[in-house]
């Protein structure tokens, strides 16, 4: 590993308060992505890490980095996999944080929903990755909790290419 | 995705509180559901989330979906997995709430167990999926949230076949 | 399962507080298990609890049982896997306890991290295993409850061979 060497984005340790916690079930049909912003905006939530996530997905795209990537990372490294299902949602893990500047399609103040899954197929194959697009089959089974006392967000960094946590922006 | 012009059940998100934490270690031969159950039973816990779950198990057996499977999902479109293992219990996610009505061999008020697992076999492979057996092999070291201020149970619904979370019951 | 006629360690179930939760990036070239325990010993931590971990990963050596392993747990029944990646972290799950003992290379106090993954590959195929060393590829996301009110500790268990959670010691 050379990344030691490179130069780092600031680092952070924030002690946040997790007890407001909201628990909800999606329904069949529902986008994921857009479930989770409107619970967000709902309820007045800025930032939420995900305690706990089962149930069931269909028609989900996800990406992975492909082999012998390195950072920062592009694009072209990257594989995005379209996978139809119905699979059972094992874990579902991630965050959401608000955005600083552009990236991607997002635009400054957007939530950036980062979540990640392992998914089920019928032999109990599992397969999964960094979720761009998923829709619920049978149901979601959430549990979300308000980072509250945190100041951080998320901006590309030019150290990874992606879009990278801060607390000091 | 044609389910989005389906009837669809109750949408809830409800303000929980999950300050009463209760953190145990399983023992070899102990099956995970009884053990679950048990805690949950001693401890007057009604509804529960799992926080953090690994370890070993034997001897499994979890459910996923068939191909081509829709909502109402169907008995037939379940596809039975056993796997002896032994594995590390790689995630271990789910909740506990109590049954309005009767549900395959549970009936009013039983605590339904909803786990989902990821399994690695000796070369890293991974298997998982709903679970409906497992027993303990070396350890199962878990994080067990009471759920309080719920209203949630769970019944059989018309529209996924399956036993759903609603809080209007 | 023999295992239930085996002699056990004791159980226990402990009502714990979670409330005091770190929230972290690390950074590209970082030791994943160097990075966690410098956290703990930088804030007092020591017992601690991942509530949510993800990121990305890169040299990753894993272990895992081989088949027809049977407790207690002997070295050359494990299996250890490396690999290269990067990996997409999908999941981390586990846990900080303080050893009692010896253990392997560890001594008395040593904080005992078990951490659990599962990775993806480039088409989404997933790997993963109880980790033994992992550096952070792009980052890492991570939020960790301190354990407060826990007597628990590590020490070899004379059952399973490995390193077991007691709260009596």
């Amino acid at each position: 590993m050379e990344a030691k060497a490179l130069e780092q984005d600031p680092r952070f340790v924030e002690q946040v308060d997790l007890s407001e916690v909201y628990f909800m079930r999606f329904q069949p049909g529902d986008d994921l992505f857009t479930a989770v912003s409107e619970v967000c905006k709902e309820w007045g939530i800025e930032r939420a890490v995900i305690v706990s996530g089962i149930g069931s997905l269909v028609d989900v795209s996800f990406v992975s980095p492909k082999e012998a990537i390195e950072i920062p990372v592009l694009k072209d490294k990257l594989n995005f996999v379209d996978q139809q299902g119905p699979f059972e949602l094992l874990t579902l893990e991630g965050n959401v944080v608000p955005l600083v500047g552009e990236f991607g399609n997002m635009k400054e103040g957007d939530p950036v929903l980062h979540l990640h899954v392992t998914l089920a197929t019928k032999e109990g194959e599992i397969s999964g990755g960094h979720l761009v697009k998923a829709t619920v089959f049978t149901t979601t089974e959430l549990f979300l909790a308000n980072v509250k006392n945190s100041r951080v967000k998320k901006k590309q960094s030019c150290i990874t290419g992606l879009c990278e946590m801060r607390d000091d922006i």
